[in-house]
Formats: C-alpha cells, structure tokens, sequence
C-alpha cells in the first residue's frame, strides 16, 4: 500500500449537522474509500465523525487534524490523528492536506476552509453548502466524488 | 495614551485592488483614525497599505499582523509590524485581534478573515466584498466604520 | 516617533518566578524603555509582567504576543496585546518579533524560546537562565540590555 | 490494524547529520517499527529521513509532520505526510504528536522540539544529543526505543 501515491480528498461541515447531511457525509467518505483515496478532515464530530465512519466502514484510511493538543480528541473513526493545538486555525491545515475539497453543509468554519482551499488552488465541491463563486455544487455524492477525484 | 482601552478596527481586503478601493480603504483607514481605533490588517499592499496611509495620516496607530518571517516585510505604513511565518494560515489571527472588522473589496483571502470573524463571534462589515449572510453592508466609509464602533 | 525605527528587544522568562528574578526582569524591562527599545514578550505573568512593568515606568512602549484567543488576557503592563490562539506553539513568534531577546530565569517554555532565537539567526542573552552553548551569560540587567542592543 | 491504539515515537534531530548519527537514526526507527509503534517525525532530511527509512524497512508506518505547504516535500519514508506552512513553528507540533521523543544529534531545532516535548509532559529519550537536565541519556537505539515504550 503506497500511501503517498493515493489521493487525498478532505470533507468539510460542521460539527453539528441534521441527519440528512450525516447520511451524506458518510456516503461521501465511504466513496472515498472505495475509490482508493485517503480521506482528511478536521477530526472532529458531525460532518467529520460521519464522513470518517463512511470511509471506515468501507475499509479506508481517515486522517483528521484537529485544533486541540491531544490526538485522543478525535473522533472514534480517525486513524491518524494530528493534534494541532491551534484552535480553528487549523482549518487552513485541512486544506493544505487535501487535492479536493468537499463541504457538506457547514457554516462559518466551513467557509473558512473553502476559501483557504480556493487560495491554495484546489477544487471544492459543495453539496448543500455556501453558493459562492468558485464552489462547484455537485447534486449527489457520487458526483461530488467523481469530481473531486477528477484531474 | 492608553492603546489596551482603545478599540481596535481590523481593515481586510486584497493585497492588490482597484484605485477606488484603495480609496475607500485610505477613507476607512483615516476614520478609524481620527474616531481613536487601532487599526489592524495583515500588513501586506493593496487594501492593507492603503487604510494604514489613511489612519498614519490622521495620526493614528497601525498594526499589521504578517504571514512572512521578518517584521521589516509590512507594508511602510504599519507601526507596529508582527512577523507570524504561518502564510495565509495568519488570517485567522487578524480576526482574533479585532472589535470588528471592515472588509473592503477582496477575493478569497478576505472571504477566510471574514468566516474567521464570525466564528470568533464579532461583526464584519461589507464595502463592495462578500455579499454573505452576516456580513453587514455599508454604503460608505463614514457608514462602515460608525457600524464597526458601535457596541 | 517612528515605532519602525525602534529595535525590538524580548524579554522571557517563567509566568512565575522568585522575586530576585521579577526584579532583574524589571530592571531589564525600565533598561530597554530607557535606551529607546521595544519590549516584547510573552504578554503573561511573572518575569513577561515585570519586564513590561519596568518598560512601562519608564515610558516604553510594551507588546504582548499571547497563547490565547483574546487580547484582554495580556497582563495590564502590555500596550499592544496580540492574541495567537496557538498556545505554547506561539514561543516562535516572541522570536520572530525581536531584534534579540534577554532570557531571565525560566524553564521549558523558556528554552524552547532560546532555541528559536538562535535558529532565526538572533542573539541570547541570559540572566540566571539555560546555561548552554549559543547563549551569551550576562552579569547584570545593564549588561544584558547593553548586548542585546550592541549590533 | 487499529493505528489509534498504537504508540507514537517520535525520532528528532537534524536535516543534516553524520553518517554515524544517520545509522542510529536508522535503528531507532527499525526498532520503533518493530516494535509496533508509529514513527512520527519532521518529515524532511537527515536524521528525520533515516528515522523513516529504518522503520519502513521494518514494515512500520511513519507521519511526517513538515514546515512547508506542499506534503510533496516530505522525505520518500514518510507513509503520511502532513503540510502545515507554519515554517519551524511546526516543531511544536510533533512534540504534540508523540507519546514520547527519542532525539538524537541535532541542534537548536531539535532542543526546542525537546523543549515542546517536556512542556508538554512527555518524556525525552536522547542519543548524543543535548546534555541537559530533562533529557534521559540512552547509550543505545535498543535502549533508547525501550525507554520510550515504556510507561
């Protein structure tokens, strides 16, 4: 397994978000997972913790860095924990980790990263998300993962 | 001259703009000014060095929080100059030393120091930029920097 | 007064120390303000608040560069509170934001500082503090100032 | 393979070294593979790279925890590379992802790494390295990896 040669695609949104979103997050990061890439988030619970259990569940590799000191805060379906101690500044670290980028729902820490992503050059892909110029909205997970996986 | 009980009025915005941007921020600058606000921003050209112009010509005090090594790289109009070396990852911190913010113009960049903002639970104001949920629009200088100063 | 113009000296040490320690702080601190420097340190307690302490009596001009999200955590001695929101991780910015820095005392945040200074190029001072090579041992407050200020 | 469950050793030291330093930089890492930890380092070269090489000669995982932006950067040993654009103020970072660290050699990046790792309550392992108070002398990659795992 040549960990440097997979993608990796991160899922952005928030750390609460209604089950609808979950559900889309989880089926997100299980596509991750089947399409071979590593999936990166920010660690914590909502959208993170649904996404990482997708990715897991179908047997991928999750990595969240998160703004706390101790890699123990991670979700329970992170498998490699960054501890960053920077508070939500670490979100631009999130971007910096991933080729693509895909927000589901979110607010304003959302936000953040997909402008950090967009000044790092990289693809987002939004489902359900903030409709701004330079977020292309995808309408399904399948989509949102094809096109981030796209080159 | 106590600086600790004086606001402080964070001006974001492109390193690179139009002239009638840099007008408004040179406008913006001189108010927060001569209202005896700090004025905060992230030391670099564009926007940045023009609201520092404005608030140095009216003899305030400005601050600008850097992403490079070396404290000489802010622009000529900053006063006090702190070097970060985090790159764009210093957003973040011009939102965290900010009352409030004005966001004049600006692309990406600015998009992040706005979500900043808002997530650290303090008023953005708009002048031809974001047109997002929570930012509020001004139509003039004099407008944006009486909003960021009110309580 | 051109701030630009003015070195930047740090002064570090414990957010707690003995008295003889908080007096040499001091000293170093009224040294600094009185040769026409800068002081900048870790913004908290202990030998951070008496060196700025001593600045401020003597008419200087004090910035703090704080671990955590709010400016208002400075100790009351600072002019210009940064907030960082990095935690410890924010040693690296004390040295980035001095011309040279004068170790009073300290411990383990203490010597990471020292270790940054030396690897950004910059000149250590010590006084009671890390006995290690790269650091130059000064005998008293004057002396310390004198070679932090020597080009 | 359930990597939260697995300790994290991290190998410190220079990006530049002697051969003999590269050797017990190798060792050390084989070991901590071995002995079924993970390997957390800087990411770049010198001792870093040859920790990295040892342990995935050995079939251990290694995270590279790097300065720059790009996670391209990282040394070929490094399974997952984590780009955090913080420059040498990532050195707290890995200090933060070890359960204890083993240095060997090295020079003022390394002793604030050492500095970051007791801050935080962890134990420091060292293999000619700084002799200072804090810092358990190993005189041997068996030793000093033993050191580290245990309790």
């Amino acid at each position: 397994m040549d960990l440097r040669a997979r993608k990796r695609i991160a899922v952005i949104g928030g750390a609460r978000a209604e089950k609808k979103h979950l559900k889309r997050a989880a089926d997100v990061g299980r596509l991750i997972a089947e399409r071979g890439a590593i999936l990166v988030c920010g660690g914590l619970g909502g959208v993170m913790e649904a996404a990482c259990r997708g990715a897991r569940e179908a047997g991928g590799l999750t990595i969240g860095i998160i703004p706390g000191d101790d890699p123990g805060e991670a979700n329970p379906y992170v498998d490699i924990a960054i501890a960053t101690g920077l508070g939500f500044t670490r979100n631009s670290l999130v971007a910096l980790n991933a080729d693509a980028v895909i927000a589901v729902d979110g607010e304003y820490g959302t936000l953040s990263e997909i402008a950090y992503t967009i000044v790092y050059g990289k693809k987002v892909i939004g489902l359900d998300t903030w409709d701004i110029k330079g977020v292309h909205a995808a309408q399904s997970a399948e989509e949102a993962v094809s096109l981030a996986l796209e080159d």
